[in-house]
């Protein structure tokens, strides 16, 4: 395939992403009777009034993509279908849209069936690892390439590259699995999990324009083909969930998003690259381990807290018994706030002392920091640190990686 | 690929079909309560009591189904993947696993939708439209055989062969369709749409065994693979859902269902013989049409009554003002009733004259005919119907075939 041939198709990928685009935009209100009458609902905490918002609409959004992907899929191999001679068409490059596909359609299955029953974490570790084999598989068949460069200075001792085999396999399943999870525990303000999605799509994009005219440019163009239309139905889906939201994303967008970001970073090979536009989304998992692993008691919901005198957020605390925390724990919130990563409060209540600690997310950390600040000012502003941290990782890949790598 | 080695695949198929048998006879019933609390549940209106039961248990079956061929899928390639000589891989082949299973997949995940939201009737004829837009490629791709060999007694007339191109296309994806919605309206009775499906499953692998040593050996390997586990989830789910059902199967199950066997017919190139084993199915589309064009009044429900008194089902009726009918509806009805198809009462309500017929499924029609009969009776007398036409389907196909074909 030529670049001409490549320039056409993401013309066409365009112009059916646009029609995404209006789709989704068109259709999402339509959908809110029936998600509310299914009682596929929940009531915006960060709100005064306390209306039903319809939840889990990120499964219109996913449905649209992955629809329009089926339409779009033969497109890149028009000149091949309409010549049709046997033995000749590119198998090996075909079976990479199913397998993205497959995997992308089992998550968006698995977040609205999450999103509808409430499934346990083992469902939700499970379940991905299911879904991420046929992934593993086409990559095994067609890359297999399990090498990682080494950087230079630390060539003397490696050699230049090291094979690591089943660990790299481990590796990209766990990716599957960590994007996931990263974009569902970054959010709680109105429209944030769609807004970093939007943010690190459109990251993306420019970075596959950027490498088109590489070394592997077919694995470019398929990041295109999977990017575009979800930065369409994205961004149609921003629109409806953006302050103050009318419909909610659910489980269901998280996981839609996250598995599509791992397929990409996946089969066009460039999952490193890929994590460096996760930076907030690895900053705020860290930050998270203490009360994710449960050395600090976590609420079920870290979201911040409304202030209803100045219609404002604040940070939102977690509350224990002074003295109640197991070794882990007390090393944790001793060290966090050593580097006043967090706030620590005490005071006596009915049952003696007691401790509060903001509840360890990035949203939390900016309200303590800077906060109250409005639920808009605040998504703004964290959208603001996403873009801020794709700058930062381009600059990464483009110049620090100079330094240890050759070009 | 030689016969040696896909026996060892088919028994390695055969204990993962086990294993997902009892897995799924295991975890149905775990699930029950997640179900209630998500009030994805419905009341059976066969029963005196009003207990709600869990409705769309066949999620959880479509979901180890899945599961279970994601593990199994490198299976009949494990020579070509211990091996890995790059351009040794036969992707063609792997090419059918990935777009059955996506088709698969989309296809659960819209009826768990439908379940869950109550989707219209253009999106239930839309997406499984687009469900097998990737199936229909790869045939494209692999077989693109759109000839249908002729009867020896019209090849004076049309040849040996007649090419029916784009129309053949056509004839498969409303195949998808037909199968789904065949089986879900063919339904009613507890332990109906599962027990059907296992009979159809079963006589599909009786089929592929038979012809395991002919032409066309791996298409019908194939399927061996896709109906073992297929049969092994329903057999779970049947014991579950059979009389007095501990849990409804949902339109989930009979979307997964009749999709699977639409991607077995096609793919593996029977899809007319797969038509056979649909005989009750297609006599209940048959005798629905009135009903289901809307020319004959179609209340929500169709399925039988309960009579209190004797603890039997009776037929359903619809009942209409005499003489409201439009002229298509009036030509059923008159035709049905010469024929002695249904049973049509007239009688003198408040608003005058009124007309009842019994409701146009094949369920009524048995109860028109023998009932009052025992919900439990009814459904073996329904499944040892589909036993019998399974019988006349294999003395179809290789009896009365030969009057019309060389062997």
């Amino acid at each position: 395939m030529e670049l001409g041939d490549s320039g056409l198709t993401i013309a066409v990928n365009a112009v059916m992403s646009l029609t995404a685009f209006f789709l989704c935009l068109n259709i999402i209100p339509k959908f809110k009777e029936m998600f509310l009458k299914a009682n596929l609902c929940g009531i915006d905490l960060n709100k005064e009034n306390k209306n039903k918002i319809p939840e889990a609409l990120g499964v219109v959004c996913g449905a649209v993509f992955l629809c329009t992907m089926f339409l779009f899929m033969p497109m890149p191999f028009y000149k091949q279908l309409a010549d049709n001679t046997p033995g000749k068409f590119p198998h090996h490059e075909y079976i990479h849209y199913l397998a993205a596909l497959l995997s992308i359609c089992c998550m968006v299955f698995l977040g609205f069936a999450d999103d509808v029953l409430d499934l346990r974490w083992r469902h939700k570790l499970l379940l991905p690892t299911f879904a991420s084999l046929p992934l593993l598989t086409v990559y095994f068949i067609n890359i297999n390439a399990t090498n990682v460069i080494m950087p230079k200075q630390l060539r003397w001792l490696l050699g230049f590259d090291l094979n690591l085999g089943p660990l790299y396999y481990l590796y990209m399943g766990m990716l599957a699995v960590f994007c996931t999870n990263a974009i569902n525990i970054h959010s709680g303000v109105n429209g944030l999990e769609v807004g970093q999605s939007c943010v690190i799509s459109l990251s993306v994009l420019i970075f596959n324009f950027t490498e088109m005219q590489g070394e592997h440019r077919m694995g470019h163009v398929f990041s295109i083909y999977f990017m575009m239309p979800f930065l369409a139905v994205s961004t149609a889906l921003l629109f409806h969930n953006w302050y103050p939201s009318r419909v909610f994303v659910g489980d269901t967008y998280c996981y839609f998003s996250g598995m599509t970001f791992a397929v990409v970073g996946i089969l066009s090979h460039f999952s490193k690259t890929m994590l460096l536009f996760f930076i907030p989304q690895v900053i705020n998992f860290i930050y998270s381990i203490p009360q994710l692993f449960h050395f600090v008691p976590c609420p079920r919901h870290r979201l911040p807290r409304l202030n209803p005198e100045l219609g404002k957020l604040d940070a939102s605390y977690t509350v224990y018994k002074t003295g109640s925390l197991n070794k882990m724990g007390q090393i944790f919130v001793k060290l966090f706030s050593l580097f006043r990563l967090i706030s620590v409060k005490e005071g006596v209540g009915e049952n003696g002392l007691y401790t509060q600690v903001n509840n360890f997310t990035l949203n939390n950390f900016i309200l303590r920091t800077f906060g109250p600040l409005h639920e808009q000012t605040l998504v703004i502003i964290l959208l603001a640190i996403q873009i801020i941290c794709s700058g930062v990782a381009f600059i990464i890949r483009y110049q620090l990686a100079k330094i240890f790598y050759d070009s």
